[in-house]
């Protein structure tokens, strides 16, 4: 799979539990469509949220361009209130950055679309979120990432697989803490007081791990738009942080990073020590569903043969 | 107003909502008089608290030092408790410290006053608080700048806009969240469950932007003394960390940073992307006054003609 | 003290209010013994808590080993709920990492024992913990070190003092804010809204200062798997942050840095502003015991003649 074939760093970015959007180009322009409405997802075995997603799918889908070509995405509104969109960390126009409130740019109706247009110059992970605070913590929020190009690149700068992972928290209505209560659950509006955490929308056990080989050079990519902190862990491997924010940082080494409310940052890591290993936040109940172990924001780094 | 009259960094730093206090000098030395009381303040429209203040402002005034000068702050208690006044991160004699529970560092009884004095040898963002902690959470806290001496630096070197932001926030009595109760209150001792968030005492709509032309290179420095991390996010500009904790970083570029309690960080950017753009706290409770939006750590940078 | 008879790092760190635990060497292998039980711990006079302790000690006490050991650490169990045991940040073979709900590893029932083994090649500070995250915030973690061999080192290199602060919260049933009620208490099983904050388990002013002489470089390594971030100050001193997670930094000044969950971060300092001086967490309420001052996450640096 990763022979000449496939020098191909796209085909390498995967959001496990999640999926890309599907894109029209025409020219040097890469066009998504978002539909922003009330979605229902499963966060774990029988826990169900009714919360905003975009195409239906909390958080939403990974969007990707490559630098230097031109963004286009267009928005279309199906709540029942105004909605705007904001890409997280990307410079561009102000008539384009989506926040209604401060800037001159529109808010859209319940029942209208815009189509939201800007520059992907500068590489890295970024996140489009709602324009409105109370939307996001329920759902309103999707991963966003700029590669460069492949013809710019050696073989040795391409990871051999790229993994997207959104962390967030929810505040679900529940009984006493240590037990799960089935069924289907209006988050609060904000995660003040969350009691589940999730790596792109799914808690532990049913986080999809990411798959390696040994010998495989990947890379993680954290985004948080969450109210918290969440400090990253790789269990097994030591990494190397190469980018924070999609700028590049260089001879940082580290094992445990603290991915900080609306931050993204880059790691690296060879796969040289077979596992399964987990892959978390460190912070003790965000290990829990409600407060149940095992569960929350953890995953597992999978070794393939 | 940028033209070689005004050489003068210290006549570029400004605190948005603040005021610089009124100082006296002789010889090397800089004077500046503080008196804690109590001081009511008003955080947003209809929204006031009972707080405590130095010389009636909510956080205390902008104290302004050159390097090389000796500092002098007299500290007169108006409160019926006994405090003290710490600079923090500025080190200096125990004896000036300002925490008597464990220096040698007087405790000033309310009536009586004390003269702080001690070497501004550091370049750097500092601020000034009471030594007791369960006063600073009702407003007993103050940024303390401390400049390098206009006559060892460049044109280039000296930032054409400063802007001091002190971020707080407060645990205020009110009702359901989504609402904002108007009245006057007394904050709860401990930011604990905070519901306002405020950048030199305001919350979003009330905080004054900040005001650039194109083409300026300006300074922020963000002070948090807060029990909370702040992830402060400028839109439409990146930045470079200048400074973290008045020690200088280099080759640092980013566009969220992450403020930890007692830190404080200087960014630079250039303004070349006319706005007005949202500077803000990127936890989406604090983009709330009491879970309403618009509202919270937000302000904007204005651009003018 | 600090003559050629005693260029021995180890012998030189030390944990406050702790102890080092004993252990036997045979070949190159370094042999301890950790029994996890419920224990009875004081936190602060009049204040014990029913915690689970390793060797009955909260937090558990300090493992040393030199680059280049066999770690070998027998794990029993003398609690009523199977545990493991895992050395947070060392890179080890997936059988000895001691997360069994992920990893081929053995989950140690009551009554029953396991010798972890792997090699000690890293340098650095890290800690060990209890694998089921219920069991962490009720005192089952400790420090786990490993220092570089004495031989390769100059005399520059070692500091003369070495000390290790482990960062604790607690969650203990207390009436009203500002009041401490004396008594024993379980602590909740997550530190989710925490009211006492502990040094290698003690608030303040039950904290064993750091004792130093004038001249001394002197090295501390907090290490934090609480639930928050503590953001660490030194007062009178700047530092120079050493190494963040077992990976050596390199000319970075502060004065305050933020330790996140599940982070460890190595400091040094030259003694040569004599105190004493407080070493504290900047969150206020973390400053108290239940919201009573002074108290909390608040040590000394004292200066010995």
């Amino acid at each position: 799979m990763m022979g000449d074939v496939d020098m191909n760093w796209e085909s390498r970015l995967v959001m496990p539990n999640g999926l890309k959007a599907k894109y029209q180009t025409g020219g040097n322009t890469r066009y998504y469509k978002l539909v922003a409405k009330p979605s229902r997802h499963s966060i774990v075995d029988r826990v169900e949220i009714e919360g905003l997603g975009y195409n239906g799918s909390i958080p939403g889908p990974l969007l990707v361009f490559r630098q230097g070509e031109t963004v286009q995405i267009e928005l279309e509104n199906q709540l029942d209130k105004p909605t705007s969109l904001h890409v997280h960390g990307l410079s561009k126009p102000v008539s384009q950055d989506g926040i209604p409130e401060i800037e001159p740019t529109p808010l859209i109706k319940p029942g209208e679309s815009y189509v939201y247009q800007f520059p992907a110059w500068q590489v890295g992970t970024f996140f489009y979120h709602a324009g409105d605070p109370a939307q996001i913590p329920q759902g309103l929020m999707g991963p966003f990432i700029i590669l460069p190009n492949d013809n710019q690149l050696t073989r040795e700068q391409i990871p051999y697989r790229d993994y997207v992972l959104v962390l967030q928290q929810w505040d679900i209505p529940q009984g006493e803490i240590g037990k799960v209560t089935p069924g289907t659950f209006k988050p609060k509006k904000f995660d003040q007081n969350p009691n589940f955490f999730t790596i792109n929308g799914k808690s532990f056990p049913d986080t999809e791990g990411l798959r390696t080989k040994y010998g495989e050079k990947i890379r993680i990519r954290f985004i948080n738009k969450s109210s918290a902190s969440h400090s990253m862990h790789v269990h097994g491997h030591d990494f190397q942080v190469v980018s924070v924010n999609g700028f590049p940082r260089y001879n940082i080494y580290d094992d445990t990073i603290n991915v900080a409310s609306g931050q993204r940052i880059d790691i690296e890591l060879l796969s040289i020590n077979p596992g399964p290993f987990p892959i978390n936040g460190t912070k003790t109940f965000h290990q829990t569903n409600n407060g149940k172990t095992p569960g929350g924001m953890v995953t597992k780094l999978i070794y393939d043969k």
